[in-house]
């Protein structure tokens, strides 16, 4: 169950409105790596989560803080919108291009949807879709998701922090920052602790046996390029991140194997499948089949 | 620029066709983890890179060798798809189940809008997005991303294993996991690297200057659910990962602060703004001028 | 603030699990009238109000508790696929078609993707998008699409109701239908209270100026088909539901406009301009320019 | 069957072209509301209907006028595009900001894509998705769900109204707005007709069985935010709108059930399912069975 | 205008009901070549339209037809859904597998969403999106666009003509089959005449100065792939169909250029750009400026 | 298999970053008619083709190339992003409008969400989707789709050519615009030569016995708007491109049929069937069993 409170976590207030920073705002609210994206995602594995404990009392305790970001965000949002412009006709913006360039680079939607009010959407007025959310039940896989989410929601505020000098939107930025430090750090830390409680390992899924794998290529690195600076990598030689194998470098792929002859599917799919000549020939007693039908 | 050579990097042939089974292959080739979404994402990160080398050599090199895995995969469902029934009656169904049921298990496109072939979709025949790829431009985030990427495939492969018992099939899919073994261990490499060099570091983006984030919220675990469980993580107590600090649990999140009052935008957007009361005094003037306009 | 607790308002626990049950779930869950689309709905509408009381509290009181709808059913989502089969080859449907007529009727991706587990999607495995969103600032043409939301919403759990025996999910089912019973009832209720206030009116919105309207179309029935039974209702004569007009019935429209003449854009955008004859003449001296550029 | 005549039911011809007002007119062309949306949605409430006779022949009748609708919009910003500035560098901007500002307002494949030529998406550029569409076969859930789309129509048609000042334009958004008025009076008689003749009634849909619904929360209303003011409204105390029983206040939710305990599907899926400790312990027999098999 | 009469242009009326073929018949009315596509390209295409006379007048002519199909469809799959089984429970389908496979095969929101009803999606249950729509104000383009879409369209009628053998149902896919034989024939014949009144040529848009293309690249069959079969083809040697160059094949494609060096954005954008070396140093002055700013 | 070289095809180097214009060209990078489309298509079409030989060579030659293009727009585009301004706040727009209007000109996630990359969307940020892609496994359907890619395509170049004064961005244009020359003819021809060879013809499928559909309406122009022009047209009379028959024009369509009765699904579906009266006598013994069941 969840329970809402009138109150933001922080406090979500700009100096003045900007709505052309509003629509660029709405990336870290409805965006692929936006707070709805994390709400979601920590709920879908909290609620799809298959043991009990710390692991899932983590979920829960960071997904409802989430929604109470996607709040914070909306409430700013309408505010930096409250004086937008209604728009101006093309006549009139050759009389004033200041007033034409803050139109042109708002949301319009903003005001003809909304009328001026925050979206579930992203800078582009994309909506907002759940092709954007990971929940596969393996926590090892989610942990390392749900750590990207957060450095590249972090990594957007911190581009969107250089592009205002309002001190209440930075205030509220710097809060968000501060807290996406905190995720980042948290499910590096936790994808750690499954692997060293043993509960899961490297490579995901640890549960696969390897001895099913074809272990000659698990850990070749195949150069289906023409530089060679890959090859001074970490990933090029030395032992591998799962402690149970050694990189390879190997400059030139393989040959490959002959491709399979081209599949030769019932004619009544109408592909195009005869040899050069007429058809009428090529499909030979199929064909006849087809107008007996 | 690509060349390409008609061959493929591993036998792609089942034993026998199976349309049910092919259907869910293609969840690898064009779901939210699949084949195009690592070639595509891969190309992206190698052409945005800012800086040339071993980085850059790894992108390009991998992204290649993923085109050839999407290349690999439509060719053997194509195959599975080579006998594919072309549907029946329901009056057909009830006099043999057994065909009704495949039927059943298909994804109709194969069979009417491919004509037998394999398609740039998921298992449940949503069409392959670029919401699913992730290309920031900083390599630490990006890597993160990919490492999240192969453990999502690599779990999703594992899935698929177990759901045939196909030779042929199972033969490919081990060498996709193995790759995926490969890929795992080397993007956790190159994100190792990336900090080892102090090129990146946590939190990303590491160029951000901390003291402009409000440090206080920096490493505190904020409950915002009612279970204590997570308070005996890791993310809990003790040093961060990013080195800068030091966990702290708050069992209770701190009070917040006030929303802000509402907002009213300009009276031509027509939204609810009136307090309870006949609608022309709450608007005055404004709604006047509304009828001059 | 949103707040988390590791309660359910409801038990929603199967009697036994249902692969085929749950993917069907999933329409109320997260497809376009599912649970959470009320939640983002009233959400949005919230943050976005214009006014502080009531109003603003009714949509904060129900937009937390839908929040807990999504985990209920994501809950019983879960449990119903808990026994989900892994599939079987083609090979062994022909040998049980039972079993395969079950793997037939499930989602793939909540194998695949999600492990067994829930997922934001509706019953045909499409994304959750915020294209389903309606939050427009002008409260009563927003308690209208809430209404229209919780009919769809609680029509959709009637006809689950009826494709399952499972005790359990009846039981989950039977208090849905309650609170959608009730979410009916209120959005009506306060859609009537606003008109009565004076807040509002029809027609939406009430505060453009009707002297600004076309009045003589405006309450016009135009047929533009070749029926005749539509002049029966209530729609075709007498008071209209807004107090403001008579309705009018009539039977063939009025005759159109001519269509002003096509458009002659830019020749460099190389749409077809030209009269039938050769193109060089018919672009004349435009042509040549574009040679020159 | 349909028929066109080479007529517009009402003049659509600015005074001057405005390829910024024509990217934001697309909404109502295109949009979640727009016209596209209304005429694809009475066509399929029509061919969906299970009763002849008015209430089919209202949805004839206006979903054909819509399609006229739709092509007078596209007719007319196909004029506003006329003149469309094909673009300029951003070196000429600095020269001349007014056309910059111009450019910057306006939708790019106006241009690159449609030649100066209206396109199905609305001001975003968002194509246009049956995602809008609602046709569930209940004609009291479809009419209100119509009452909302032309509210919200209506709404949008309004803020565009203010937008501009091009007389033209204004004349067909007065009719425009006119017959929206018509349709939100209309929807709303017909739904009202509806239950005054028993058809249906609500709550929707009717025709289930009260008696199966958990009755004692069917017309509670559960406070899950912490304001008070809900509790003054029309839908805390007195008649339902349903007439079927009493609206009731309840401050605090009831306390909910514990969550089931978390699910342990098969461990092919490779879920995270063990307790702290080492896998291999955690997975037992069935970790064997997967080497096995 | 359009105007609707209450009638069918074929009869489309099945012998018996037929849920599961009712979903694959969703492909031909809602999918990427259904009858919604035809009937929004054409009439686009004539919206935009610049000239007026012949080639309008067919755009118009058999758009509107197109809009009739789409009815036609709607009304033929209702009648295939009227007795569709509401489903079962996983335990009664072990028990009647003939009824489960049937529910299986079928469309889950056909029965939950639309109460058997055709919905404007395809047959994997995807909605319709103008992303399937061409119009882009060159004819010649235009008209190959609808040959390739009815030559799409009639390719999946055939395919659905074989996967039924309900007399009523072929009955009106034999109509179709026709329709789209007759404009495969028009859009041909039409795109010929462009070319042979001198409106339109080869290549699109033949009003780009061809001195303003890459004139020794404009002929060359560049082969990107190692199989040499492709120079035995009609584009590999002799008269270019343009009427304005000769064939050349080139077996090995010409060396390539030196890609340009990386780019290095602003700082404050945050993305890797420091050499291997302590980021600080890498930065220098612009670090220090993120500091102050 | 792919590789990759670390070449480009052709210089990709613009005189001077240019934000706004990096946008527009995103249009023929990630568009419905961009590089990836065209990549993606062939790629598809080559695999899933069911003959060796020339028509496959030349599917796979091409693809391979157009994947390079892929990388050259991506390449322009990040550096004519590289000086992208990162956005002001509305004050500082109107003291420099022109800069104002470049940020308003700009794709927002061109920097939000890429730092300065390229991205897999179109010029309104729509992510490319597989929407756009045909392969049906018909190659005279598919080559006829190809043709009208490539022109759309070239026409798309050649309004980008038109936008920008840049030299180094047009060398690239007037490159890609000779590669589409040579690809619209490529297709042309390879459509022409599958008819003189007899392995496809007119109407497509050729495969599909002509018996089968209803020959009287296979040519005919049933004329569904009020215009006559459309008789003048070589679609109207004469000979037919598939060499079969003889156009005819109709200039009023034959009357119909009428529809047939509503359908009456399964009162378990809630619909709306009941005829005017008590909804109890309508539903009669069906409502009964409701209540029982």
């Amino acid at each position: 169950m969840f329970f809402h409170r009138q109150e933001l976590q922080h406090a979500a207030k700009p100096d003045k409105p900007d709505a052309v920073y509003a629509r660029k705002l709405q990336e870290v609210l409805g965006g692929q790596y936006g707070e709805i994206t994390v709400a979601m995602q920590y709920g879908f594995q909290s609620w799809n989560a298959h043991l009990p404990g710390k692991y899932r009392d983590l979920l829960y305790g960071i997904g409802a803080e989430e929604m109470g970001h996607v709040e914070m965000l909306a409430t700013m949002i309408a505010q930096l919108l409250e004086k937008a412009p209604l728009g101006v006709t093309e006549g009139a913006m050759q009389d004033d291009p200041a007033v034409a360039a803050i139109i042109g680079g708002t949301d319009p939607q903003h005001a003809i949807v909304a009328g001026a009010g925050a979206r579930p959407v992203d800078s582009n007025g994309n909506p907002w879709t759940a092709d954007y959310v990971t929940a596969s039940g393996n926590l090892l896989a989610d942990f390392t998701a749900n750590a990207n989410a957060e450095m590249q929601g972090r990594l957007q505020v911190a581009r969107l922090y250089h592009m205002t000098d309002d001190a209440g939107v930075r205030d509220l930025l710097s809060f968000l920052l501060a807290r996406d430090t905190m995720h980042q750090n948290q499910w590096i830390a936790a994808a750690r602790e499954l692997r060293e409680e043993g509960v899961e390992d490297l490579p995901v899924p640890s549960t696969f046996p390897l001895g099913k794998e074809d272990r000659e290529a698990s850990y070749q690195y195949l150069n289906f390029s023409d530089g060679q600076a890959a090859s001074e990598g970490s990933w090029a030689s030395g032992r591998t991140p799962d402690g149970k194998g050694e990189f390879e470098y190997v400059a030139e792929p393989p040959a490959g194997v002959p491709a399979p002859p081209p599949t030769k599917p019932d004619v009544r799919l109408h592909g195009t499948t005869g040899m050069p000549g007429p058809v009428e020939k090529a499909m030979g007693t199929a064909q006849d089949a087809l107008h007996k039908e």
